[in-house]
This record gives C-alpha cells, structure tokens and sequence, in this order.
C-alpha cells in the first residue's frame, strides 16, 4: 500500500478539484468555496450527523443521497447554513443548482455540505461567483487538491489529508481523503466534515457498507468534547475511473475496505491531534468487556470526563480519575478484577494502587502519546477510543469568544 | 417557616455534634473527624452513589441502613477510604467500632462515611484518637454545629448548613443540614456528602421515601461536570425529640417534605455556587417535552456541554451551542417549534435567532445568575438543572495538580 500525502483528494484517476475565496471566510488569503468533481458518472454514499438540530444542506444531501449516484461535492466553509429555516433550505438548494449548471450534470447528483457561523443566511451572492470560480478552475494537480483541502478548514490549524493506492487483480486502485476537525467555528460550532474520493466502481449500497464499517472503526472512535455539530457528514464518491469494478462482498471488497479504513482512521486521529487546544493525543483501550457496548460506554465515559482529560493536560497519572468515570458508565463493573494500565505501567491492580514508580509513569506522560488500558476481567469484549486532553487554551478558545 | 444559619445540623432538638482534627489534613487549623449523634433511638435513611467503583464505607453504610435505624454518622474527611480494598473495609467497620463503644449505641446504628484522596490506608491510629475526641467533645451549640459542617469540607470555600423550623400539630419542629461539595480532593475524587438531621419520629420507609423525594428535585438536579464520585452519600436521622410523630402520608408529613426540600434544595445549590472554579450559576429550565425523562436528558446535556460552560464562562449569549446540545441528547426535537430564552430575552424562535438586542442580553450575562430556558412546543413535561460554568480556574485546579 503506497501512501500519498499531497493533492489527496484527486490521486484517484478521474478527479478534480477546484477551490476558491468568495468572501464568506474574513481573512482574504484564505479559502471558503470549493467543489470536488468526478469527470465520470459515480456511486456515492454519505454519513450525517445525528443531531435532531441539523443543518439546511444536511437535510438536501440526505436526500440526495437516496439515489446512491454522486458526482460532486460542493462546499463552502465560513457559513454552516444551520438554523436558516426554510429561506436556507432554497439556499442549500440554490448552491446545488448553479453547481450542476457549471458541471453540466444532473442537479440531484450534488451533494451540499457546509460549515461555519450558524443562524446567519448564506451570502448567495458571493456563493454564486464562488461556485462558477471554482468549477471554471477544476483540475488534478496536487495544488488543486492541496487548495480544496483548506477550503474546508475553520479554525483547524493544519490541513488534514491523506490518499492510499492499492493493487486490486494487479491494477491501481486509489483511495483519497480530506477532513476538516473539531475546531470551533465562531461564535459556534465545531463540525466535522470529510470528503473521499475513489476510483473503483461499486454498487451504492455496498459503498454506504463499506463507509459505515470505516467510520465505526475511525470517526466513530473519537471525541473532543461530547459535543455534536449539526452540519457533521462524512460522503464519498466511487467512479470506477480505474477500471476496478467491485460488485459484491469478495476479497478485492476486503482489500478496498483495508485501504478506506487506513484513510478514514488517519483522518480522525488528524482530527483529535489537531482538536481545541489539544496537547496530548490519548488512547483509551478497554479490554475485557463483557460486551463490545459495555467497552464503548466505559471507553466513552473515561474519554469526555473533564476530570481525567485535566489530569492528562497536567501529565498526571491520576488512576482515580479514570477508574471512577469508568465506574458512572452504567455498566457492571468488578472493582476487585479491574486493571489500569498508563503508559504499558501497571498502576491500578485488582481495585487498589500497585507499588508502581510514580517518577517513571509521570515522565512517560511527558510525551505527545498517552495510552490508558482498562482491563475488565470480565468478558472478551473491547473497544478503543482516541481522544484529547482539555487545557487553559480550550477554555481560551472557546469563552473569550464574544458573539 | 423560620430558617436557621448557624449551628444548623445540631438545631434538631436531641442531636449533638463533635468534631476535632486529628490529622488525617495537612492544615493543622482546620477539622477532619466528626460524630453526629443522637440522644435518643432514632429511624435513619441515606443514598449512596451508584458509582460501581465506591468506597468501603459505602459498602458498610449500605449494609447498616438496611435495618433504618441509626444514632449516628462518623465522618473523617482528608481519606475516602476508596481503592483500599479489604483492609478498607476491616478499617470502616473499626471506625463504626469504636464510635459505638465511646457513644454506647449499638454498633449496627452507626452510618460511617468518608472523603478525600482514594488509594491509601486509612490512617487507623489518628482516627482512633479522632473519633474519641470528638466523642469526648459533643455539644449542641451553635459552635458545635459549625466546626462539624467544617469538618467534612475538602476543597470547599464555604461551609454549607442550613436548618429549617416548621410548624406541625402547633409544635416546633426542626430539620438541619450540611453538605460537602464537589471541590476536587487532591488527587483524586469530588464527592458529595449531605448529613440531616430532624426531630420529627417516623418510620425508616418513609423517611427513605422523604430523602428520596428531596434528593430528586436538589442533588439530582445539579451536575459540576458531570463526573461522578465513589463517595457520595446523602443520610437523614429522625429522633423524634419534638414530640411529633409522623406515621404516615398525611398532611404532616406534605409540611415535612417541604421543610426537606428546602433544606436539600438549599445545599445542592450552594455545591453548585461552591464549584470548581465556578463563576457562573446556571439554572437550565426545559418546558414542553413529550415526557419528564425527555426534559431531563436536554437539561443534563446542556448542562454538561463544555462548550456551552466555557461560553458562559464568556458571559457570551451562544445559543448555537445550547440548541445544538439539545439537539445530541437522544431525545426527537422539532427544530421550528423550539424557542430558546436567555435570561428572559428571546434569542431564538422556532428554529431561528431573533432580532433581540445582544448588547442587553450581554449586559445581563455579567451577573452570577444566568437562566436558560429551552421551549421544545411538545408536549407538557419540564425539568430542571443547575450548573456552573467552565472557567480556566477549573483547568488550573484540576490539571495543576500533581500526583
């Protein structure tokens, strides 16, 4: 597996990309509209948040997705559309149409994403100039998938991509990637937004399979704060541009689904690794469930407990932190069979503190990488979750913002 | 209904209390062992965390209230008796032990609990000589009742006490009160402790049925940051001492319950204005759910967004976190029915911002009360949450600690 680090988005043959500064986003150098085009007919499938509060193009693209046949993205960032009412559905709409007129393809293969500001009309003014720009400057360069990727940012600090190319029956498959993170987007939301491309073909519904299994082990494995956006979707494309074709669950499926794994897992960790003043990227791994939801709730539990995303901000083995948000999971817990390890050290032993050095774990914390592994006792079960400590800069972020 | 602010836990008639230090803290001003006691036979009730990691006196108190009658609580703060195993448990039992031999009462009427840092023995010695002290030193003043509300605070600022006096049958009767907060306790467990106190009889049942009650509309009803304790512990005694005998659910007893929640509402509250780091109080009111348990979900998931604490924090009128928060608590939402009033202005409305003033709705955020209130237009269920909000003080506090 071949990894590719530049111009990700349109490494898949059959491609382009083209982004553009409309005017939504402040800061003139940078990027807000963008569109991603398959230069063939395509599948798609398409993951939304579960918000009950969702936003104007989530509920189109939702739609649209129905269908399973893609051929564009469109996007703007600086805006979320969210909390716009029916005015900012026909915007969302709006957005669809002028695309699939520069495209020249069918309205209802557009899918419609934004992120931003929420409550605020889209300035359809600029969106439109935007659109036309953007589908006037489509191409494959690396430069063009370099400039779509930071179309997509907010107050993400690094632009996050990645693209894999596979041997599927001795031909080139790639699989290419952008996502955008849990930065706060003022005075509101934090969205997540990734886009993929690929150049196999694949029946829609096996692609929305194959999505929803690498979203489980990847996006669905993350968290910044408990805080879900209205605007998070995660979609791709398929266009069978490299003459691949995947029509069932065989092994090419196994080696496409490795490959979409790897993009979509490298993405979220990006996503953590760049959250809200984020200095530690931290695994939390419990073992020993007696089922894989009693693993996910603990794992879930320990991860957005402020108390032990503190501790870890201040390099602080603090065992009791993470045993007793372990403990308020709602899941039945055996004190006396339960072991925590931090950093591979054994400091919590069958429900009381072992004799561990506390100067070597506490060095070991210094580091980037924190590992906490939880073991059960009590079944086969585990889950593994990744996130992010809470610091000062956090707090910064996101109370000294003034709407 | 006269309400009582000194003294208050001994203001019952027939209650003593002591407290001494005896070295359990560091600060050699300050109290960590105390007995409240009972003149005479008493029922008792108490509530415990449903934490499935929780400390050994928790294990031994829930075993002695199984029989509802009690004459006394011991309490040690500075060591929460948690994560220590058998030994923990030999060391609850020897601390109910030796409180029944210096009070003369039965051993099995002794409720023990404990707060403070997890993981390590309890020093026996020092609470040996602790408990026979205060023992030694029982009293029903005012004073008495002060140093034993002082005497389970950790990293409280405030003592928290209350007492109320009520009217029954044209007698005086009393119920007092104090609580211990979720200040962190180095370095490891918040935990909530509530001791009451009233001179009313009544059987053990309903006196639980009571506590229950209370419990429900105040320490439920408040969350710090949603990180729950393996030590809290909510107990009332009953000794009858005013002559005034409650035997069942009549009308006494609605004068009773009201006097309760009074007493428990006060003191959940004063945990909330006493919180880490807290600047802000936050009462969180959501009207027209389709059921209580609805209302209660929004509540508690506004309440414990972290973005929605910092933007608090901010004094900074966000109602795109407050609706989004909402929207992720697992509860059906109809975005263009919902209304969303800060501080009684107006600044959302069936699924859009208003045109309110920000400039007043940010003036009023600058007070320590801020009032959320979230109309959901389904149905005729509401609920109540207080918090507080998320300061860079809480991160200090929490993450500057060091093991």
């Amino acid at each position: 597996m071949e990894v590719i680090t530049t111009g990700c988005i349109v490494a898949p043959t059959g491609f382009k990309a083209g982004a553009t500064y409309c005017g939504i986003k402040t800061a003139k150098d940078s990027f807000d509209l963008g569109i991603i085009f398959s230069e063939f007919p395509a599948t798609g499938a398409a993951l939304f948040t579960t918000n009950q509060i969702y936003a104007a193009p989530v509920k189109l693209s939702r739609k649209i997705i129905q269908k399973g046949r893609v051929r564009a993205f469109v996007i703007n960032s600086g805006n979320a559309n969210a909390c716009t009412g029916e005015q900012g559905y026909k915007d969302a709409e709006a957005m669809g149409q002028i695309a699939a007129k520069c495209l020249k393809t069918p309205e209802d293969e557009i899918l419609v994403a934004s992120t931003g500001i929420i409550g605020r009309p889209l300035p359809m003014d600029k969106i439109f100039t935007g659109i036309k720009t953007a589908a006037a400057t489509l191409g494959n360069t690396p430069e063009h998938g370099n400039t779509m990727a930071r179309a997509i940012m907010t107050t993400d600090t690094k632009q996050k991509d990645i693209a894999v190319r596979l041997k599927i029956n001795n031909k080139d498959v790639t699989i290419g990637g952008i996502t955008k993170g849990a930065g706060m987007i003022a005075p509101n939301l934090a969205t997540m937004l990734c886009f993929l491309t690929t150049d196999v073909s694949m029946p829609a519904s096996l692609l929305n399979e194959c999505l929803r299994n690498s979203a489980e082990s990847s996006f669905n494995r993350i968290t910044i704060d408990g805080h879900m956006s209205t605007n998070d979707t995660i979609a791709i494309i398929a266009n069978g541009a490299s003459g691949v074709n995947i029509p069932s669950k065989n092994n090419d499926l196994r080696i496409f689904q490795q490959g979409l794994d790897y993009v979509t897992s490298y993405l979220a960790k990006a996503i953590v690794m760049d959250g809200e003043g984020a200095t530690k990227f931290i695994q939390i791994d419990v073992v020993g469930a007696w089922s894989r939801s009693d693993a996910t709730k603990i794992a879930r539990s320990i991860a957005d407990s402020p108390l032990v995303k503190t501790a870890m901000n201040g390099e602080d083995p603090n065992w009791g932190r993470i045993v007793s948000a372990a403990g308020y999971a709602g899941v039945e817990l055996d004190e006396s069979k339960t072991n925590l390890y931090i950093n591979d050290i054994l400091i919590f032993a069958k429900g009381m503190p072992t004799q561990c050095d506390l100067n070597v774990l506490s060095t070991s914390m210094k580091g980037r990488d924190i590992k906490i592994r939880l073991e059960l006792g009590l079944g086969d079960f585990k889950d593994t979750i990744w996130t992010c400590d809470l610091s000062h800069e956090y707090v910064t972020i996101n109370a000294e913002y003034h709407t």
